[in-house]
């Protein structure tokens, strides 16, 4: 819907359709967690617009229920599924934001009925359905990632007793290990947490409910078998207007890997923002405007029960991965003046390079890492060291930082862990 | 005392004294607002050390109750008193850490012995005896400036009934008059608020107390007397390594004008962050190391009641005095995801030249200025435009932000002010 109403804002005059393949457009899939815990009253409040926003001020023909089968980049048609017959279209330019789906498992110690991915509305309702019905005591969650943990916490204010079971040795596997391990402890707390588990094991226990969220895949079959170009994660690859490698087809959201501005690389990293932006961009050029998509630093952050998990650029993990000579530096500081109450300790660690470029950050702590977290995605964006990190004239007040906020601690002790120059 | 550790940490076998002119060192000025509200119960809590840390562990030679008179740069001697005498002291090297002092200003409607500046400990400690004694009902604030507004919130939770007089038509006169009216909406619901006003006017009725905060100036006259070089308000002007005209003499803290890196011009913008950092690399310097300060953007917060105020580069005013041809862009937006609770209105003030490049930013809102600001300072020491400030990847989550974070969304509105490049 961000792609077709930058069309309409770059052309008045065109014909827009929209394909979409469940009944709802344009609400806040990352606010599903908050919806099932209860946080977020009604679906209804999770909806960007109403849909006569798009349709009648914006004018904007949105087809629901019409899932897209086949897309011919050579007549310029799309062919789709609606009320069990196949409809075609052709188009002059195409957006195609078919999004990611999640992995699916099968989890033998629940129902098929009762295990849920809690990616779509639809799915979420049934699940609320359940849970306001009293029905599930008992809850499996298969995944320790963001949105495993975000259902951990939502199940558990729900008053369901939780186990979390991952395959793999630590929480948030999109973080180091360090900083995994804080995250580890307050979950454990909180919920039945089992890393290095099994979930399709025979042995483990019936639950009432499974969500399952062991990572998605971009839905990138419609163009890819037109013969777009795909890279990492099997998602398209684009360029800064969003043009897929066929003539006439865009594509935005989480079915495309853009350009990850620290590795010059392309990257899959699919979160709400991004598929926001790049929408944004690919609807605007497709419809013959001018925009570009200056890429990701991998910044994503994460609310884990009390604490405030955070990361932008590369892991320690992924900078070696990349070939890069990197280093992390890590320290504990307060988040106000150690004086003024309600501050809480904030772990941060900065990867670098041995020259002292910053590749990347990781925060955990109770309060200021998640905005924290967008000073260093915007000293990635500018290529800063970081002896440039530490000289950054940051704010300061008692009650929201120390004299020398963490992220300048954190700069000083990576200035002097690399030693003099 | 930031300047004596870093002078030690340099060097372990040189003789370090400290001069201070009262009986506290390395107490957290900021704090004393929070002191007398009560916020922080005792004054000991604001020490960032015990003093032996400094005497002992760093064998630091600190004589309190002992003030410099004066400087003989040519001699390399130091003239104080001290108990009643006169002392002189040879050194190698000296750095002038010498504050900046209240503007003093005559309150007829309070008695000279109840009038307060509220700059030292000491002073505070003596107005919070009044406030615990029960003796303060009404107290009149002269200034309302970020010291003025913090007093004035810190006499209201101590039940006084609070009258703020401020000679300008606006309060925070480092802001520009559009986000300062936000504040001044905020502060009329919960004190007597006059603007346009004479402190010193017979009219005014009694008041139990007064705490004049009109300002500091810096005390630059011991470095002045003995041939330095003064620049803004009368401060000392330095180079990157703290040196001042004079050879031998550093200077570093509130009595300092260091490189605005926005004008680069020096400017007088007396905080505690800066005066830390720039004591360090003073000491770190004249102790015979290495280091350099890179100069202040001109970020400052304050909590305003339950406000978050936050600035940093120019205002509109400043830019267009310092001769740049500046816009202003202002937009209000959610602080989270508008179905997140908790949220609340962010206003954003961006001002920038007509090609775009960021000069400054200005935000107030009930949460996420203070943390949020410090982007806009980062962007700021890189030397970003607002189309690079739109490109940024901030994170999201629902519960720390809306998908178009206030700051990419004023960004974006700017973009849309200067119209096709």
């Amino acid at each position: 819907m961000s792609a077709a109403s930058a069309a309409r804002r770059t052309n008045p005059g065109l014909d827009i359709v929209v394909l979409e393949a469940t009944a709802h457009v344009a609400y806040g899939l990352c606010g599903l967690p908050y919806y099932l815990s209860g946080v977020v009253g009604s679906a209804d409040d999770l909806f960007a617009y109403p849909m006569e926003r798009f349709t009648q001020d914006r004018r904007i023909d949105v087809r629901t229920a019409a899932v897209a089968t086949e897309l011919d980049s050579t007549e310029r048609r799309v062919a789709f599924r609606q009320s069990g017959r196949t409809h075609r279209l052709s188009y002059s330019s195409v957006v195609v934001t078919a999004g990611a789906a999640p992995i699916p498992l099968v989890v033998p110690a629940v129902a098929a009925d009762r295990t849920f991915t809690v990616r779509t509305l639809n799915e979420a309702i049934a699940l609320r359905r359940l849970l306001d019905a009293g029905m599930v005591r008992s809850a499996l969650v298969v995944g320790a990632g963001y949105i495993g943990l975000e259902m951990a916490e939502a199940l558990a204010a729900r008053g369901c007793s939780v186990t979390v079971v991952e395959r793999l040795g630590q929480v948030l596997p999109n973080l180091d290990p360090e900083p995994a391990a804080v995250v580890e402890e307050h979950v454990r707390q909180r919920v039945d947490l089992r890393l290095g588990a099994d979930a399709t094991s025979a042995d483990l226990p019936g639950f009432d409910l499974a969500v399952v969220s062991v990572g998605v895949r971009p839905v990138a079959t419609l163009a890819g078998d037109a013969g777009a170009e795909t890279g990492p994660a099997g998602a398209l690859v684009v360029d800064a207007g969003m043009r897929t490698s066929l003539p006439g087809v865009w594509a935005a959201g989480d079915c495309v890997a853009p350009l990850h501005r620290v590795t010059g690389q392309p990257a899959y990293v699919p979160l709400g923002t991004t598929a926001n932006k790049t929408g944004r961009v690919a609807g605007t050029v497709a419809a013959g405007g001018s925009a570009r998509f200056d890429g990701i630093v991998g910044t994503a952050v994460v609310k884990v029960f009390d604490l405030e998990v955070a990361r932008t650029g590369l892991t320690l993990a992924e900078g070696r991965a990349a070939g890069l000579p990197a280093l992390a530096t890590d320290v504990v500081h307060r988040s106000r003046a150690k004086y003024y109450p309600g501050g809480s300790a904030l772990h941060v660690r900065l990867v670098h390079g041995r020259a002292g470029r910053l590749l990347g950050a990781q925060m955990v702590g109770g309060e200021g890492a998640a905005l924290r977290i967008d000073v260093l995605a915007t000293a990635l964006h500018a290529g800063m060291t970081v002896s440039e990190l530490a000289s950054l004239d940051l704010a300061y007040a008692p009650p929201y930082s120390p004299v020398y906020d963490p992220i300048l601690f954190a700069a000083e002790a990576a200035v002097r862990q690399m030693g003099p120059a």
